[in-house]
């Protein structure tokens, strides 16, 4: 296909400070333009600015729609949290549907399923969370016997951390702090650019590791700071406010419903008991719409 | 003047990609939005995204038009020449002028008279240098009668630099390499993070001070990274380009017109015998129009 010069339309839209730039492509089987150009449009100083490109494509075996994102290093990921309800509140924008709204969205991981809610909120459902060591990965000796590694000890810059590892499609390793310390983390005082990459490359992960440090507010809301595998300190990350709402309820410190805070807002995480998956409920906004010329 | 919720139209200009949204005021007295609603628009995650927000106003006392800047910091600043050239690029999209244009624009700096160019390059003049080094302001002492500081020796970081002093009504500092170095800089080579801040707070800057770091690729390009006061390294610093060749000039490395290669592009930089002054010549191109709400 060849892509050349043309004209973008699109909607900047963004869920915590996660941004996306929505395009329009209903009426095409593939993306109107190339993950090159995407990578482009993505430039922050040369080109518009955000953090992916997601082109709306037609859906297909009864799905509503579809979702393919370009990523700003012209990657294509197979899902994005943030970014699915960024399009579930683009997609009702153009259909100008009101009142609460599911769709079902063909994605490379799947059908996804996100709920647009009466008060604007959009409700994903993120899955089942994976807890045996070896599917993290992570060669730390679990704890219990259904192989999870739960509060089990990590040694990283001197200090023995109490570590829970929970994926969600990617490996987090979560802290409360310590082994044996009395008091809980005060997320704003982690030197994260110092300790992030300590646990990012620690030997115990194979794959390296998305790492949260969490502040146990009440049993009902929790604040966390993150460091995310290959980005480093990240506004909102959408599977790591769903890992460590598994993890903080395997510890016994919080409810199966809690508010999380994260740097670029909060989130609702349900980890629901019926059926065992994780449910996340956040903000999706439209930011301003405009039109771009893309060249090669 | 009560601003409230406000629509906003604008097209985002970068030049080297040193990025602003214009606005279009001629109609008005005074910007459209607040500066802390500017501010909001520059934000790159919640918001549009850029370094600040440009209003396009009448002129008076017999010039073209009026320049307002509110920073992505809400700040207004007296002049920008990297933001000078995407206006005057601007008006012309906006009068639809082909050719060359010479436009006088006022700017809290006083009036200021951009050069639109056949090619689309804009020539800024930039003023004089400034060289005295009670007026950079530098407690060096000065090596040449007139007060100047050239090729002085300074001690950081356990390396004695030669520096030069100029100012182009902020202060910079340049450096081609250490005092009796055989090499001259390579500027990929330079722990930019680690000694911009040493020169920044070296106590014989009062009003701390912007570092160029420039390699001689012949005496007619000159290739600059920049360590800026407050701002860290940035893709294009224009005034930084104008101090650099003043003192290539100054310590016989260099012919008075050059190509300044900045990490963001190149500019050509004159510093014109006849009348002492600077001249900036660089690209300024419009980049998507857009359309946003703004909110207080």
């Amino acid at each position: 296909m060849g892509v050349g010069k043309a004209k973008v339309e699109f909607v900047k839209y963004q869920g915590l400070g996660n941004d996306f730039l929505l395009v329009d492509n209903r009426d095409r089987s593939e993306p109107s333009i190339s993950p090159e150009q995407a990578a482009k449009l993505c430039d922050r100083n040369f080109g518009v600015g955000g953090d992916g490109v997601i082109f709306v494509l037609p859906g297909k075996d009864g799905a509503d729609y579809t979702m393919r994102i370009y990523n700003s290093d012209s990657s294509e990921p197979e899902m994005c949290g943030n970014g699915i309800r960024c399009m579930a509140k683009f997609v009702a924008d153009l259909e100008q549907a009101s009142g609460s709204k599911a769709y079902t969205i063909n994605t490379l991981a799947g059908p996804i399923k996100p709920v647009l809610r009466d008060d604007g909120q959009v409700v994903v459902d993120m899955g089942p969370p994976i807890l045996k060591a070896a599917d993290i990965p992570t060669t730390l000796k679990p704890t219990r016997e259904d192989g999870s590694v739960v509060a089990a000890p990590l040694e990283v810059d001197g200090l023995t951390w109490a570590v829970t590892c929970v994926s969600m499609g990617n490996p987090h390793c979560i802290t409360f702090g310590c082994v044996g310390a009395e008091e809980g983390l005060k997320v704003s005082e982690i030197p994260l650019a110092h300790i992030g990459p300590l646990f990012e490359r620690n030997a115990v992960f194979p794959a390296r590791i998305n790492t949260e440090f969490v502040e146990v507010v009440s049993r009902t809301r929790l604040k966390m700071r993150v460091w995310e595998r290959g980005a480093g300190p990240t506004l909102a990350c959408g599977t790591g406010a769903c890992a460590l709402l598994v993890a903080a309820v395997l510890e016994g410190r919080a409810e199966r419903t809690c508010t999380v805070e994260l740097p670029g807002g909060p989130l609702e995480i349900e980890w629901r008991e019926s059926d065992n998956r994780v449910y996340m409920t956040g903000p999706a906004e439209a930011v301003f719409e405009g039109i771009a010329q893309v060249n090669d």
